[in-house]
Parts: structure tokens; sequence; C-alpha cells
């Protein structure tokens, strides 16, 4: 019944729900701790959420999110400027970036080709992909978009309109992921990991 | 590498991970989310955070979350007064409320019994409970606390004085849930759910 639940505590339900994983269980749960918790402690939570967009723009070279404009890894001069990394989106930056195994600069694509829900190369930031490798001497293009076939896709775009410009294009390795028993695999990442195997 | 986590969003993760089963992941998914989502929706969330508690009480009465005192539940005239719901908090309320299976009113004692984090008899809403049982001429206490080993315990506390008052006290069912295969129960609810047979 609805009635159980106060206005005020609905409102915040129905905001969360929004957020991505969170159904009205999980929301009603969240609501109901964050009543637990101190005024002072809702307060935080409020004001970063309502900051956030004030805040936040893109980079207008990587196009990631960020309060700076350069963001801080397009500004750090110790970058190695002949790599860019190509991914889907600010998460999988973020992502890479704690991985600590890249050096040099990104580029958020904001999605992933998907004709189907009207997503052409004109609504991911392509043409700035292009612009910047020519610009700014590029060399080599990594295409870190996700081995999904949306992913793949874009990916094989990209990678055919570097190659009419004469830069190298490489897509990072598909395989079984540290750690995991192969047995655990599915068939086309076992597939993807016999075709790509190396010398031990 | 922290730094590529512009601060503005650094504190709304901070700020999420505070909410239950959200840890850095997935607080930062949410985050990146928001971002996304219009600037009015976003609005709309730190709006409803903020104001919640500036409008959320505890009902005088059965010590639920509420705008109104009493709430809705306890001021509701068609509601059986002889017949007390004992419930750990407000979403277990909310989830005996959603069943629809009871029509008597509700006391919440904001926790159970662990006298190892100092949650003693003071810390719950007993003495309330047991004001309003005298008060408010109860006959029958169903004590809906969940069947873990502090959720019993709490239970047989309470049931314990109100046997001393004369007061019924009566204990929700234990078994095996609706939809359950029996082979996938735990054996202490195989266990309750043979002792607490009935003929078919």
């Amino acid at each position: 019944m609805a009635a159980a639940l106060p206005p005020a505590l609905a409102r915040l339900v129905q905001a969360l729900t929004r957020l991505p994983g969170v159904g009205e269980k999980t929301a009603t749960r969240m609501a109901l701790q964050v009543l637990r918790w101190p005024r002072a402690q809702a307060r935080e939570l409020a004001r970063a959420v309502g900051e956030l967009h004030d805040r936040i723009r893109l980079c207008s070279r990587c196009q990631t999110f960020s309060e700076s404009d350069p963001c801080p890894v397009c500004a750090d001069p110790r970058r190695d400027t002949t790599r860019l990394c190509v991914v889907e989106d600010p998460g999988d930056l973020l992502a890479v970036e704690k991985a600590g195994a890249f050096r040099g600069r990104y580029h958020v694509l904001h999605g992933v080709l998907a004709p189907m829900d009207g997503v052409g190369p004109d609504q991911l930031k392509i043409r700035e992909l292009l612009e910047r490798v020519r610009a700014e001497g590029v060399r080599e293009v990594i295409l870190a978009t996700s081995p999904t076939v949306a992913g793949e896709a874009t990916a094989g775009y990209i990678a055919d309109l570097l190659r009419e410009m004469g830069v190298e294009a490489t897509r990072i390795a598909c395989g079984i992921p540290m750690g995991m028993d192969i047995k655990y695999a599915d068939r086309q990442t076992l597939q993807k990991a016999l075709e790509a195997r190396r010398r031990a």
C-alpha cells in the first residue's frame, strides 16, 4: 500500500530509482538509510548532487567530464601525446586510468554506434577525434571500446577512417580475464583467446 | 589514479558510498549517470534528499517515519486497534503493509537487542510499546521481528513482558518461502518448517 510511504520519502524513492541498477526496493532501503543518517550527512549528499552539473563540463580536447578545461590528463605535460586511447564513456576512461598501464591521452566517444537507436557517427565525438589526430600529431590510436557487437563495430568504423589518414589503429586484446578459471569463460571469449594465442 | 576524478564528482561518489550496498564502483557509475541526466532531474534528487530530514519525523504512537503525527495508519479509524504488529524498522512495516494481510496497527522497535553493540531494551521503543498496550486496550501483539538470532531474542524478551501483563503475544511463522524448491532451503529453515507442520 503506497499510503504507508510518506510523500517526502516517496519523492526520494522515485528520484533514486532513476539511478542505474536501483529498483524500487533498493531505492526504499536507501531512502530509509538516508533518514537514519545525521542530518549533515544528508545535506552533504544533497549538495554534492546539486552542484554536480554546475561544476562539471566536457574537456574540449578529450571530451571527458572535468572541472577544468583542458582536463588534468590533457593538461599534464608528462603524458605521451603520440598515443590516444579511445573509450566509450568517462567511466571507461577512469577504469583504464586506474589500471595505470597507459601513459598517453584519451578520447571519449560518449557512446557506440547504434543505428537502430539513431546513434550514428555524428552523435559520437568522432569528428573531434579525427581533428585531434590531425592537429596533435598522434601516431597510434588504441581503440578501447568494449568487446561487444556495438563496441566492435564502432572500433572497426573508426579504424577504417584512421587507416585512410595513415594513422595506426590498434585494438585492445580480448581473452580470458585474469584469475578466471577457463571453464567458466563463455564460448566466444574462449575462441578469441585461442585465436589470439602467443608463444609462451 | 584518483587524479582522474574531478573533485565535484569525487565528493558525490564519497557521499553515495554511505548508502547501503553501494561500493566505490557502484557509486562512480551512479555519479556518472547523474551527470548524464537533465539538470532538472539532478535538482529533483538533490531537493528530495535535502528536504527529507525536515519533513519526516517519528509517529509518536507507532514510532514509524511519517510526515504527520499520528501517521496515516495510526490515524485511520478503520484499522483494528486490538492488534499490534511489532517490527524491527520502518522498512519491515512497509513490507508487511504491502503484503496487505494485516489490518491492525504497528509498532516499530528501531532495532533488535544486541548487547554486544550496546543495544539493550532502553535503546529500543519497548517502553513505548508497553505503554501503548496498556493505554490502547491491545489484545494481541504479533511479534514480526526477523527470524534471526537477535530477532528471536528480541521477540522472546518482549513476549515475556507481555505475558506478565496478561496480553497475548504471538510470533510470525517460520518456514519454506512460497515458491521455493525445498532442496534449496537451509537446514534450520527445514527443521522449523517440519516442527511447525500442520494437517494438510
